[in-house]
């Protein structure tokens, strides 16, 4: 094969496949989930609605939501057996223990062992509800306390919050880490999205899938970003300095972290949603500093916005965990929160008209060459 | 983006890289590891060797080789925290096992959670000496049995067989694994391999890769094939069915279990190695009529040759593995010993010259809509 072929490195610009979830638009900065407005969704959806509005494919009416919202709340719970394996590993990072269960619930599941449609829907709703269970579970454990029971009472997002900290979040609270959740529910052929689809691809099962999106997600360069920003506006420090910080970074040709993005060019649709979280969350908390440095950050970067570099969407979300006492390395275990529905429907939509996804290598190695025996080497 | 884009399905001829490891003409039915034959490597080199040459580039001299497989079977123990996980999770899925197993190491490892060529070449030939002791750990328990002691005076392949059985296997029995091993350790950008790269893309840890594609090999449309293979030789029965089963198959579009491959169209060059395995071992074991049943199969497909359909290398494995005693879901575990050097010098390679994997997908849902509150829905 040495005949001029095209090497698509990254498979940048290459469209696989045909997806009915969400449309993106890079150049204008817009977002849809199967046709509603990421704003839209932002201000006024709840997370389960945006589950059903993506597994199921519409908005649910209210008897409807009420049926998946209760199937989902009665997943919650983790088997015990699982809780013993995060004991034995609670040392780990929470993206590999979390992957660890996962993969674990498959073993220990054998519905996990099905495929198509049915399995893949009543498996998705199953794994969304149990991802925070594990992932508060083994924070308590980690912390020499009692995993905190799932409080049914409570929706997706404020369960979460209490799972973590035991004790009940307030309304804005629940609500900010809803809206966090819905921003990053979906979207489109992101590196976790499609390997999950590479993984199905062969015919493999959900859990499977799952857990290839979350080794995917585990990547600094794909879930690491919020972790990265928060580190970076603890170096700044301070307002004053973020200009300082910014000259340097772009003097030396190094990235400034939550900028930049391979699909938008324009700013990333979901960013502001966070922005205003943080300023009143910041104001609330009695930090406000925190937003201040952001926001000199965005100012300094100015000047490149029109290379592509504006904030995406993790620019904001390290700062909201961290004003609520999370500890960094959760913060790509939350995105994972957030993802499964849209990990869950593109696998959905991937069986549905199932294909091996196998691309190619093109041969730059040795010529052939003859066998030599060890003692002639 | 309505305009007209080329949707390439299953990334069907589509090259997204370079690479110096394997060689695949499927047209003319020839494979070549960094330019030695794959039927001189299946006939004189061993698996250590072919490891050595995959993953450092080059077959080792004597000297060489000493010092990396002594590093290789230093690492064959594997901790007692797994063996619990295994203990936990045992009448799960080999593969569901083996996969918790690797994921949990990355949590109880830190080195795991490095990344370079340093870390990835340390930790890939530390996962290539654990997975078989992964495997046979969880057959021994599933079975009530205590797991065997890994023997360090052994070969990889030997070794294996030791572990699993529990008694020193013949030298040719030894030698028919060592080249199983030796056929399945590398083939391009196959659907697992790819896999890989993609998590290695987002600048995740070796670790996290493997379990990526260990997810992707268990669908049963890439790993699944010496399992169905066996199926058939049981469902046929007697060599004078074959030709009636395969009739009856064509008659009905059904395909024909290890027959054909997304690569290639002659017949797969690694499949000759494993039929004279099969003849050899068959006749040693007075059980002739599997070979028998195969090559009956063989005949009766001879008319569709010319389609592209010939006998790829997993055709022959599971009847070998049967012949073995090996329960039927360990073939795929097999696989992934065999696997695992070309898992680890591919993900190698992506991390030299990284790049995020990103392909797109073409929006075909709704029109963009306005939100409809609950109660008017």
């Amino acid at each position: 094969m040495t005949e001029a072929v095209k090497i698509n490195r990254g498979l940048k610009g290459i469209y696989f496949e045909r997806s009915g979830v969400s449309d993106i638009d890079g150049a204008a900065g817009t977002l849809q989930y199967r046709g509603y407005s990421i704003h839209d969704l932002a201000t006024h959806a709840t997370f389960e609605e945006v589950c059903h509005l993506l597994m199921r494919g519409e908005l649910p009416t209210a008897a409807e939501l009420d049926a998946f919202d209760t199937e989902m709340r009665s997943h919650r719970a983790v088997p015990d057996a699982v809780l013993e394996i995060i004991r034995t590993c609670k040392d780990g990072h929470p993206m590999d223990v979390l992957r660890t269960c996962v993969s674990a619930l498959a073993a220990l599941d054998p519905g996990s062992q099905q495929v198509g449609e049915e399995a893949f829907q009543r498996n998705g709703l199953k794994l969304t509800a149990q991802v925070p269970t594990l992932i508060a579970a083994h924070e308590a454990i980690r912390n020499g306390r009692e995993p905190v029971t799932p409080d049914n009472s409570l929706s997706h997002a404020a369960n979460w919050l209490w799972m973590l900290k035991g004790e009940k979040p307030s309304e804005d609270a629940a609500r900010l880490a809803d809206v966090d959740f819905v921003l990053h529910a979906e979207h489109g052929a992101n590196a976790s999205s499609f390997a999950a689809r590479v993984t199905v691809g062969t015919e493999a099962n959900l859990h499977g899938a799952i857990v290839t999106a979350l080794s995917t997600l585990a990547g600094p360069a794909h879930g690491g970003a919020a972790e990265d920003v928060m580190k970076m506006v603890k170096e700044i420090g301070t307002p004053d300095k973020a200009a300082d910080y910014v000259k340097a970074k772009r003097k030396n040709r190094e990235a400034v972290t939550g900028f930049g993005h391979r699909v938008y060019r324009a700013e990333d649709p979901r960013a502001r949603h966070m922005r205003e979280g943080v300023r009143k969350l910041g104001e609330e908390m009695g930090a406000p500093e925190w937003y201040e440095i952001l926001q000199a950050v965005v100012e300094a970067m100015k000047p490149y916005s029109r290379h592509g570099l504006n904030v995406n969407v993790d620019f904001y979300s390290g700062v909201i965990y961290q004003l609520h006492g999370i500890p960094m390395d959760l913060y790509v275990p939350i995105f994972a929160i957030g993802r499964m529905p849209g990990w869950v429907i593109q696998c959905l939509e991937q069986q549905r008209g199932n294909i091996l996804i196998r691309p190619l290598t093109l041969y730059n190695g040795p010529e052939p060459r003859d066998w030599v025996p060890i003692e002639d080497r």
